[in-house]
């Protein structure tokens, strides 16, 4: 008999978040710790604690790639510790599911979310990366889905990944702080001066976003250069996936009437104009509960 | 009962194909005209030929963006005359299905060619400009896969399709072909110059091929330099859709020692490793007939 629960597991953030979750995809029961120490044990602790008779298997997603045969973690850029991590040595009987985090969240939305009446679309995870998740036909795309990997500029910058010019270089949350730093550095005038006390390199997206609001121009003009640069990904995901949404997630959706408003005018400019009039550029509506959800959900989906 | 045959179109291209295609993929009888003249007639005709009670339907690849719910060409920029074209007023009472030439061909490729062992490919077609198409679990995934207008020079010259930067316009025939015409009239020495008898604006990629073959180091720059791009969008394409072969379609792999050979260096140095290790880089086998053939698959696909 299909038992009414499964278990998601969010890895490579700051925290490691596991859930029990219902198939419908309510979050029952959520464990939040810091990802330091011996991840592998107290991930293995926290699902134990949530596993019974009534769960039907549980779902990983994790940030880098995954292998999803070998339930494995192949490579974890923003958490080495868990490269090569093999989670079929957690030893737990029921069936085991592992994908890319950014994809769990799409799915998450899918589930749950902003996704949940929209069978084709893109998510992009706008943090201090650039992640993303295709859904098609309301189902997952076991596609690694690395959009903040995608050169939008060929020659370039170099990015921590070996490629050039990758997406994530000019929208993400590093991208930003990046841009303001530099100018800052270089001596332009702006309010983020005072709002950092002197030390320009404890600048957050936020105190930017809070300052262009504002009126401060430095980081006005900074956010939207980076929501310009979302823009072309956002054109190249429509041409490529012809989606009926984008949905956006991730700490930058806060600065969406500047940031988002300026990448769906820059989209607008570039995508073909009949795969545009379909598609709706959203907010993704779950927060950093997609991570589980989506998990979770893998069990079902399958 | 299912029926064992059904007809492919190929609709776009400087000729129009039509075939009689067994559920395998064999083309058991095929017509090929110009596209020139009353196209929608033309193609009626075409049908009717080869339409019997062993017919299970009509498959039709459109060189453009179409609607497939409404049967439509929405836009072609290639061959304008049929934008807007609704196959429903065809009249035939057998099931319609309609799809982008190059989606297509794709699926040709998966029925009878080289991706017919593969369960997750992504095919580029190469040509005047680049077409995509998406193979997912052996089924051709109902995205536009415009990946010749994904852009990848964020800041680049303008497309006629209203972006920037379009990797076609640095990889497609009609990009080697500027290339080459610019720098000759620039004044660059080649061997171009005898070939074309004087007039450069004659060169064609063959010819490019051909001299680039026999010492021409303009010729071989050319090739070269737009091999790089396409490396770049083939880089793209591993680290978004993660496949297990990329295969190149169209006339300009007969350039495959140069040309292609530069996209593999290209992407190998740019793509995710991991992703990179598991893709074979391949030749299309069918030719002319992937078009036809992937049309009469989206039949018996549904």
């Amino acid at each position: 008999m299909p038992k009414p629960y499964s278990i998601g597991v969010d890895l490579g953030g700051t925290n490691l978040r596991v859930a029990l979750v219902s198939r419908k995809g309510e979050v029952l029961k959520k464990i939040k710790e810091p990802s330091t120490g011996d991840i592998f044990e107290s991930l293995k602790k926290a699902i134990q604690g949530l596993l019974s008779p009534e769960v039907e298997g549980v779902g990983i997603g994790v940030a880098g790639v995954v292998d999803r045969e070998g339930k494995k973690v192949i490579v974890s850029p923003n958490l080495p510790e868990i490269n090569g991590m093999d989670f079929k040595k957690l030893g737990f009987r029921v069936p085991l599911y592992v994908e890319n985090d950014a994809n769990a969240a799409a799915l998450g939305e899918a589930t749950m979310g902003a996704g949940k009446e929209i069978k084709n679309f893109v998510m992009l995870t706008l943090g201090t990366g650039v992640g993303g998740g295709i859904i098609h036909k309301g189902k997952l795309l076991a596609m690694a889905a690395e959009i903040g990997h995608m050169s939008i500029m060929a020659e370039g910058e170099k990015c921590f990944c070996g490629n050039l010019g990758c997406l994530e270089l000019y929208c993400s949350a590093r991208a930003i702080i990046g841009a303001a730093t530099r100018s800052l550095e270089a001596g332009a005038e702006s309010s983020l001066r005072e709002v950092t006390q002197g030390n320009i390199y404890r600048v957050t997206p936020e105190d930017i976003y809070n300052a262009a609001m504002e009126g401060d121009n430095l980081s006005r003009e900074v956010l939207k250069n980076a929501g310009k640069y979302l823009g072309v990904g956002i054109a190249n995901v429509i041409n490529i996936m012809s989606p009926d949404a984008v949905i956006l997630a991730g700490g930058l959706i806060g600065a969406w009437n500047i940031y988002v408003e300026e990448a769906i005018r820059e989209a607008s400019k570039r995508a073909f104009k009949s795969l545009y009039q379909k598609v709706s550029i959203i907010p993704a509506s779950l927060g950093d509960e997609a991570g589980v959800v989506g998990a979770a959900s893998l069990v079902f989906q399958s």
